[in-house]
């Protein structure tokens, strides 16, 4: 199969990245740090998430963050939505797209989410049909796609079933998450083959996080084979909750510098990305985790 | 094509690593870290460089290295070489394999060995001629397969041309240097299917540079058409010496990981090799460079 010409990179740094980071960012921040990334031509970027604040206090003020975008015209600005309590605050704050999250793992799911996974399906089944009534799209995330945290291996065959339900529920898309970075190319390519069986394969994107470096390897098998949606977090933001200090989400950079080799549209200016991600790094006091934001930074040469 | 079912690692740490490492590495140091890499199962490593102690400080124990060393069975031990002074010394010091290294550049060439293509490849004609008759393999570099540093793109049919004259020259194996870490897969196949209508694609290794974090990815692409030797640095070591602060040799635990979860074999033993990586960081004062060594110290979880 040929590679995608044109690829939508769903930023997650907002959300996923920043509710993993222990440094406080404070909601003015959030703001400029989302308006940087729009301004980088990012079209979907997760901007919060409607979570208990006695959970996530890093994302406590969803509805101030939401009420205070600059909205652009062509950006999507998403949120994590866990129930319908967290649906109707995300409504009444304005939110007009959703995300939601399951996991492949049932002991993934009992852990993080405190339900089987067959519960946490139940649980999202109204939320679904309320955000359809109202027309808001609904994205949903498949956690643990390529390993587990706590059961370790995590059969395809489970992958499939939630991808399955959640894409019959109603999403949009489907987020195949490589929780704990685990992966490599061929895996991965036997995954997505295994869920592409069930979920059309130009509705899954690829959500790999960098743990063992491999982020980038598994994004280039799986879009040989068509997928041509991928998440990132613009500074690698967020590290790895199941692992500390090693790598979490793979940087928005380093995605946007393969695919620019590859010839792949995503509408994305490295330059203006990499700006955002020092602005950010910086706010936290912390070192940037993208190699190719690390050469930017180092003046090193890009490609002739 | 197949994947490989077995890939040659050529561990470049001890000297393409070291030798650009600011820090000083004392020669007890070196010997008990090649022995640490070859106690890992690398059975090829690069031990030191032949070359003038006046350009290359850190290399200026090269005989003391190579008297020092603890040989095994099984493990080769080959050294750079850069004329025929340099070879005449790598034999008085007991050397039985060398690299020699010419670049795709014409630029790079006169900027770093000071002369032409045409003439560093007469050069190295004497001194190939001599290993021939002292029966001591040669193995060559193309250096700036993917760009350059000083001319930026750099034409295949230059890669092509080097590769193949230095191959008809009598060298065992052609290894393919992205020195500047700028290519993305799709060009690192296009590279390898230009030098592999010249050289048999079996006679050629990927040394990719790490610089933008494509290098696990192009390693897997150029798998993909066959190529099954591949240089790398322990713990990454080297850095990148066009750009401060940049990463530079892709790190052996990283293409290990690789590796293994495609079902490939090495030989190498992961854990013993991050052992080896951390041992040389702690020498050096220096942070991890690979993301598999720092997932690993971290205690994150393996493929299940």
């Amino acid at each position: 199969m040929a590679l995608p010409s044109k690829v939508k990179i769903v930023e997650v740094g907002p959300r996923d990245g920043l509710q993993n980071e222990k440094q406080p960012v404070s909601t003015e921040t959030k703001l400029a740090f989302i308006d940087q990334l729009a301004d980088a031509g990012l079209a979907v970027i997760e901007a919060t998430a409607f979570v208990s604040p006695k959970w996530v206090p890093q994302m406590a003020d969803h509805a101030e963050v939401m009420r205070g975008l600059r909205r652009r015209a062509g950006v999507r600005y998403p949120v994590l939505v866990p129930n319908m309590q967290g649906y109707e605050a995300a409504r009444a704050a304005g939110v007009d797209e959703i995300a939601i999250f399951g996991a492949a793992s049932e002991a993934f799911s009992q852990k993080n989410i405190n339900c089987s996974i067959a519960d946490s399906l139940a649980r999202f089944a109204p939320v679904v049909a309320a955000a359809q009534r109202d027309g808001v799209a609904v994205r949903a995330y498949v956690s643990c796609v390529l390993g587990c945290p706590y059961q370790g291996e995590v059969p395809l065959a489970d992958v499939a079933r939630v991808a399955r339900a959640l894409y019959e529920m109603g999403c949009y898309e489907v987020s195949l998450g490589d929780t704990i970075g685990v992966g490599t190319p061929v895996k991965a390519q036997r995954m997505v083959a295994a869920v592409a069986d069930v979920v059309p394969v130009e509705r899954l994107a690829a959500h790999f996080h960098d743990t063992w470096g491999q982020a980038l390897a598994n994004l280039y098998a799986v879009l040989e084979m068509g997928v041509a949606s991928i998440d990132s977090s613009a500074a690698g933001l967020g590290g790895c909750p199941y692992a500390k200090g090693a790598s979490g989400n793979v940087a928005t950079e380093d995605v946007v510098y393969l695919l620019n080799g590859l010839g792949i549209e995503t509408g994305v200016d490295l330059d203006k990305l990499a700006a955002a991600g020092r602005f950010i790094n910086q706010q936290l006091g912390r070192a940037p985790a993208s190699k190719a934001a690390a050469a930017l930074a180092a003046g090193s040469n890009q490609e002739g």
